[in-house]
């Protein structure tokens, strides 16, 4: 099917890559094709701009964001998570009755490394987008964990740790879900209404400290029990 | 050894039956001894009064708060949240180059359930802890699971998941590491200084929504990766 991806970063990229290799046909959505199109100068963790990457993806289509908004009925949020209500809010006609996969974290930059958080606790950034998007199906998930994980979870530990997701409409839910395991997740969590979406967001300043202690974003975390079936 | 704890509740008594049943021994400290000696009604929860558990552990002190703190160089902090700061810092003098173990969350029930947390992004409560008693060595860790999962860790999924501690001082931090082993936990995973606190506490929201989903506490998260040591 088509599905379209808001945002041109690692994230973005990694899930075009992968469902491109699923037999999807991906639009990526920029707010400038040509500026993008045409960059040449790596980004300030090395990752090669996406001008330089979109010559070894010639089947992803690089377009506006309104034309990948209109293009699918699943939409991918990949953006930074501080200009993501404002972008969104912009095509909240045409993205009415349609599932938005929502990927982004509020993660505050200002004050330096870590990162804190501009919105949680007693809301998030998932309910933000879900209000500023009252009739789509927002589907928080993914956000947990990086780009390489997220896309490729067999990579990890032979797949054995857990994606969390939540979101209001059941149905949209279990389209969603059907494409988390199409990319090869087994141990997925469904943590009901989009408020959820706080304890998922509020989950990266640990993920961080874990990160910084390993120097890897190659980890995940698996919920372990004696009583939870390890499937779905 | 002698440790001494702080606080009657559920945690309080399973830290103190698993440390009895160690060899330590062990004083608990209460705000009146001669009215949770006495008491003999159920709380909330269903767990019996302080006064019932008692008779079967005669071998447990119960002493004031003061008579507690000055009884042991190690500390375990396992009163409520939303009194800690305010009951430590009673005891700042007696508590200085002792180690305090801080097992507490800063959950807010003032608004229902799920609480909220009172303190987090910016700052965490055991920072607070650690910024009210200066001169003691503040190891948060425990904090992350419930209280059944924190003494007995074989008992879920052969041990086979991960206890998170943090603190400033590493002689300090080495002590609470070798009692952490002594209870059984093998992924022992130390992330830095007492700011790590933050991510630690900022678990409970989403730890809240995988117990509301089960309807069981005995659940815990392990850290996977292909890098990482299983073993601390």
């Amino acid at each position: 099917m088509n599905i379209s991806i808001l945002g041109t970063g690692i994230v973005g990229r990694s899930h075009a890559e992968k469902l491109s290799s699923l037999g999807h046909t991906i639009f990526i959505g920029t707010n400038s094709v040509e500026k993008t199109r045409t960059s040449t100068k790596s980004d300030d963790m090395g990752n090669p701009a996406y001008g330089v990457w979109a010559i070894s993806h010639p089947e992803i289509q690089l377009v506006s964001f309104q034309e990948a908004v209109n293009a699918s009925d699943i939409v991918i949020n990949a953006l930074k998570g501080e200009i993501s209500v404002q972008i969104l809010s912009v095509y909240d006609q045409t993205l009415i009755g349609k599932i938005l996969i929502d990927i982004s974290n509020p993660l505050d930059f200002s004050t330096g490394m870590p990162p804190t958080l501009f919105v949680s606790n007693t809301d998030s950034l998932g309910e933000q987008i879900q209000r500023t998007l009252p009739k789509t199906n927002v589907i928080k998930t993914f956000n947990t964990m990086s780009a390489p994980v997220q896309v490729n979870p067999k990579s990890l530990a032979h797949g054995e740790h857990t994606i969390f997701l939540c979101g209001n409409d059941l149905v949209a839910k279990n389209t969603v879900i059907s494409l988390i395991k199409s990319y090869g997740w087994t141990h997925i969590i469904d943590l009901g209404d989009i408020r959820a979406s706080r304890g998922m967001e509020m989950l990266l300043p640990n993920w961080l400290s874990i990160w910084q202690k390993y120097n890897t974003p190659l980890f995940n975390i698996k919920i372990v029990t004696n009583e939870i079936p390890t499937q779905y």
